[in-house]
Formats: structure tokens, sequence, C-alpha cells
């Protein structure tokens, strides 16, 4: 038994990449049985993420496929079909990120996945919404950053449209899918019911820029442009010391107050540029000028202990590499190594949250490609020849 | 009746700006009666965001507000804290973003307000982890783009440490506190049993981006540096086109070699350095930079059609004014208008999910700061005078 609020609970994950991953992930972490099913050649991301020991487990998929088993299918055959259909009928979620004529294709419509299996919660992650026109488009990362305003909101910040530096859109909808997952279980221990959901890529990622940058285009006549000046600022970004770069936040009227009196810059406060939040905001760019100049000629050290005791919030600036080195991130024990069956040793990244009832309390490293087929064939009540016959059918 | 599946569930709101907002915003959408309690001055959102019509609503407040119902208490008086618990005890959930010292000074540790209500579920929204030497320090999004490798990844894309254009830290932890109050609300109908969390903003950044970018220091010893080279590349970005840009995605090897094809390239699909996915991975560089060039000669539309034809992923790219004309947003009417109290009329994003058991039914504008005092403290039991002397101690 895994232990953690989900334990009982059957995932059939037919995802790979990221997105999918992202959400099964969770799952898996607090104590479902996800059943990662791989095409025989595997999730391309076991290669797409870069170099591994055995060449087939990147970094990136190790990251995002802990917990899980692993069961290998080819689609394309009929039995294989029939299984995937068998496997179906007794889980609790399926979560899928097939384009809809594909998912027609291989009968795993939400239809006839509940008919079978009232109880089922059928989550499918599409690139596009049913209800528009580009529904049966295919969706990568970078096409829905395209499409959805991240990269333009990059273009704003540095002048040519750029895609953001992290899987921004995949691992985002990805948190979101779970959410979705997690509120169809909460009405099914309500009602009995299970549910379909759908979760489209690029809606979702619009909605999130649009929060964040419709900005005056919100009112009705608008009040001007898109796009938050605060936030796209290029001046908004961390701030140069004598031997690096320090992080500061100064929001409120007393922070604010509070860096320009530790800055040496006290008159400041009256300034009516900067004396009140709308203000800063209306003369942003001249404060954030101001501020990438005014810390120069002290080490971030010094002004780390300065702006503490001025109640200035403020950390010091990491980079990918020196993130690893962070001591907090070594006070709460968040990277531990592990052993793997075939990548040998490997970092774990730890569960950042804590829920006071516990997570899944046993640890799977993430699994070698179709290590778990005959197992979960056999619980799911295959026989040893039809389960032979389907991993022949893969050679 | 507010309709949807979190229909009869109570939470108090203590959080303000973004990471909380955005949690609690998700929560009402899907039929909790979310209660935002704000300080005299109100949500520093207000006016952090931006104008707007009252001066008191900026776009991003009205974004991530919608469908609550807010009441003005001023935690520094005896009584306002009284009349919190009173809330409290009453609730399902408690949301709260203060760091720990507020919270024992005020009186909304999980031990305290759980002694009085088991069934509650208790959701700290901290900068920091408790194990960790930061646990109390502030924390604001720009602090934890620098701290958690945000900035850090930027800074290898556009070459000084920069934060995201979005508010990264802020906005993901949010959607990271909706999946963990799920599982709370989950386990509780299963176990009848209350829950505390605790959702460090750093660590989750943390987690984040080390999924991303561990990279090849995820092996021990460590196959290399940090920080995924397809992700972080420059030239990985919209591609320009004769009019404009497009963004493509052809990350499996049929993708590629499509792509080859279409833009007269044949040849490359036998080119050791880009036959594979391996290959493409390892010359990354020399790929994204032949693709940089290749299609300058053509329209977006023209290249679209192309692609469409090839079964290579594409779409045009949108800044994000061109985000808000795109036909297939307008198709699912995501984006529509309602009529606010004191800002007139403003555009409401609409859910980008589906869920098939429907969400809220009905829809209540973004609240005005203390609109709701007077009929959650009657709800609640208050007398008239009392809620007076509250009212009046605002003054």
């Amino acid at each position: 038994m895994s232990g953690g609020p989900l334990e009982g609970v059957r995932v059939i994950d037919l995802t790979s990449v990221v997105v999918g991953p992202v959400a099964t992930q969770f799952l898996a972490d607090y104590g479902a049985d996800v059943i990662k099913i791989e095409p025989p050649e595997g999730d391309l991301l076991r290669k797409l993420g870069g170099k591994s020991p055995s060449g087939d487990a990147s970094a990136k998929f190790l990251h995002f496929n802990r917990n899980k088993r692993s069961i290998i299918l080819d689609l394309k055959t009929q039995e294989a079909r029939r299984t995937l259909q068998v496997l179906c009928a007794e889980a609790d979620v399926v979560v899928l990120n097939m384009r809809g004529p594909a998912l027609e294709r291989a009968g795993l419509t939400d239809e006839l996945l509940r008919a079978a299996n009232p109880r089922l919660i059928h989550c499918w992650l599409a690139g596009f919404g049913q209800g528009g026109r580009y529904a049966d488009r295919p969706a990568y990362d970078t096409i829905v950053q395209g499409a959805s305003g991240v990269a333009g909101a990059m273009e704003r910040l540095v002048g040519q449209p750029s895609y953001a530096p992290v899987l921004a859109a995949d691992h985002t909808v990805g948190l979101i899918a779970i959410q979705m997952i997690l509120l169809a279980l909460y009405r099914r221990e309500r009602t009995g019911q299970g549910d379909s959901i759908q979760v489209p890529m690029f809606e979702n990622m619009a909605a999130f820029m649009l929060a964040e940058h419709m900005y005056l285009r919100s009112f009705e006549p608008s009040l001007g442009g898109t796009g938050d000046p605060r936030i796209l600022d290029p001046q908004n970004r961390p701030l140069p010391t004598l031997d690096g770069h320090i992080c500061i936040s100064a929001n409120t009227d007393a922070q604010a107050y509070a860096f320009f009196e530790a800055v040496g810059r006290p008159e400041l406060k009256d300034d009516p540029r900067f004396s009140t939040v709308a203000g800063r905001f209306k003369n942003v760019q001249a404060f954030f000028e101001f501020r990438l100049g005014a810390l120069r000629e002290r080490t971030t050290a010094q002004w780390l202990s300065i702006f503490e005791n001025a109640n200035v919030p403020a950390m010091p600036y990491h980079t990918l590499e020196t993130l690893l080195e962070d001591p907090h991130i070594d006070d709460v024990g968040m990277l531990t190594t592990v052993e793997h069956p075939s990548e040998g040793t490997i970092w774990n990244v730890g569960l950042p949250n804590k829920l006071g009832s516990g997570a899944r309390t046993d640890y799977m490293p993430p699994p070698m490609r179709g290590q778990h087929t005959t197992e979960v064939l056999t619980e799911a009540g295959f026989d040893a020849a039809t389960i032979e016959r389907l991993k022949a059918s893969l050679a």
C-alpha cells in the first residue's frame, strides 16, 4: 500500500512528454497507482530530455515519472487496444493527451469508456478546445507559448518574439489538469458519479496570460493597451551590487520608504512620483531605473543585512548552478539521492508541500520502459499466454 | 446556491495580491463561497495592478477576484480578530499568506483554528518552508523568481539576470495551492478529518525549475551541468517569415523529416546530425539555427498551409494585442463583457476547462472593497450593533 490521500485510486496514464506526466506525477506522489502506458519506442521524453546512463531515461523524464509503473502496449494492434479497455474498465481515472481523431480511432472517448465504467473520470488534455476552429490541431509547448501570448510577453521584455526558458505551457497546464482531476474525484466521493474533463492547453495559457496582461483592455471602453508595464519593464530585474545581484521587492509604501532610507535617499519618500503605490506604478520606469543604480557600491551580503534590518524584502540571486548549493534547500532536505535500476544513483527532488496527514510513504524510482508489463497485466487478470502474446507483438 | 462541485464549501480567504487570490479564484469558480477578508485599505492589488475607473479595482485585481465576497476587518483590533475566529469556526477551508510570526500574533495557526474546528482545512501559503533558515523571511514574486532559478534561467536565455514577464512564482504557486486544498477536501470526504497544508513558494518554484533544468546534475556523478540546452537556446524562438513569425514544433522524427521536406531540404533527413531525436538534441544549436533561416521567403499564411498539409505542428505567433482578436478565442466565447457595480463594463475571461458535471452557474463580479461586510456578518449570526461597531472601528 502506498499511503497518502489518493491510496486506492487507479490512474491509467496515456500521456507522454511533459503536460500529462506532470499531472500524473502529482497523483502518484500522493498515493495513486499510476499505470503509465508507453508505446514500444517509449515516452519521447526518455530521449528528448537529453542523455542518461542508459540512453533511455533523461533527467527530465526521471523528474516527471517517479512512483509510476510502466507497461508497453502497441495501440496499433487490436489486442493491445482491447487490453487497454479492460484496464480502463477497472480504473478510477484515465488521462490522455492525444488529438480528437486519434481518441476516436483508439476507442478512448469519454462516451465509450464511461459507458463501460460510469465511475471513471476521463481527463483529456487537448491542445485546443473542441468548440473552436483549432480543435483538431496538434499542440506542443512552443506552439502554445507562441499562440497564447507567452512569447508575446517575452517580446515586450526582450525585443523579439521568444519562448520562455521553461516549458511554460506544458508545465503549467499539467498543474491545472491536476486541479480538474481532484475536483472530479471530490465530486465523485459525494455523488458516486464519474466525470468528463477537457483541459485545452491553448485556452488555459491564454487565460493565464490575459489575467496578467489584458490590463487596460479589461475595461470597456478600454483605458489603454495590453501588458502590465510593471511586469514587462526590462529594468524590473535583479539589481546589480558590487559583487553580484540581489532581488528586492518594495511594493507597499512602508517597504518603499524603508528602501529609500536604506539606500540613503530618504527625500524620495516625499517625491510625489514615488510616495504612493499608484505613484510608483505610474512612474514605474523611473522607479526601476533608480533602483537599478542604487546598490552598486556595497556587496550583496552587506545589502542583505541592511535590508533585513530595514524590513525590506530581499533575497540573494541564484543561478541554476548556485540554487543547488542553497543552504535552505539543504536544511529542508529537498534533494536526496536514490538508486535507479538502470541509471545508477540519481537525485530526487522532494515534495515541496507539507500535508499534515501525509503523502505517499513508499518511493518507486521512475520506471524502465515496460518494467511492469507482466506485473500489471497479471494483476488485471490476464493469463500468461495472453501476456506473452502481447509482449511478442512488440518485438 | 452557486452550483458546481464545490457548492457548500465555505472558504475564508485571508490572502492578497496574487498567489492566494489565484487559489481562491478557482475554488470560487467551481462553487465555493469565498469570503475575502480585506484590511481597511483593501487588497494591495486593487492599486498595484494599475488604473481603473474607480481607482480601486485594477484589471489584475478583477481577473483574480470574481465570484468572491469581500468583507473588511481591521485585524489590529481585538474584536475583528475574534470575529474572524468565529468565521473560521464555521468554515471548511481557510487560506492565509502571512508570515509565521504574524500568523501566531493573529491567533491564526493551524493548531488554534483546528482545535476549534477539527474539520477545517488550514492552508498556509508561506514564502519559505518552516524547516529551513529562510522560514520567516518575507516573499514576493520577484524575490522567489530570483532565488529559485527563474531569473537564473532567464539569464541563460537573455544574457543578464531577469525576471520572467509574468508573475511566474505567484501565479504558479497559486495553482499548486489549489491542488493541495482539493486533495485535503477529497481526503476529508473519506475520513471526516480536516488537514494542515503548508505551501512554501520558494521550494515550489525551486522544484519547478529543477525538474526542468537540474538536467545532467540529476545524475550522481553528474553527467554535466544544469540547464536543458534545448529550452535555453536563444534560437529556440518563433521563426521569422516574410511577413511575421510562425511557431513550429518538429520533435519526433516524422515531424522533423516532414519539416525538412516542406522547406525543400529533404537531404537533411539523412544528415546524421538531424536524423534522430538524440542527434537533433545533441546538435540543437545547428538545428535551431537552420530552422531560424528556413522560412524567410514565404508568408506566415503560406507556411501554415504548407505545414498543415505536411503534418508539421505549426501555429501563428500572437502578440498580447493580437491574442485578443484570435478567432478560436472568439469561437469558444472566452471573452465576454459583464457589468461591474463600480467599474462599468469589464471583460471577463471565461473558464478554459470543461467539466462534464458543470462549474458554478451564477456569476458575481469581483467585489468592491467591503461590499459584503454586513451580509456576511449577519449570516454568521452577528447582531446589528456589533456589525456597526466593527464597521465604525474602520473609519
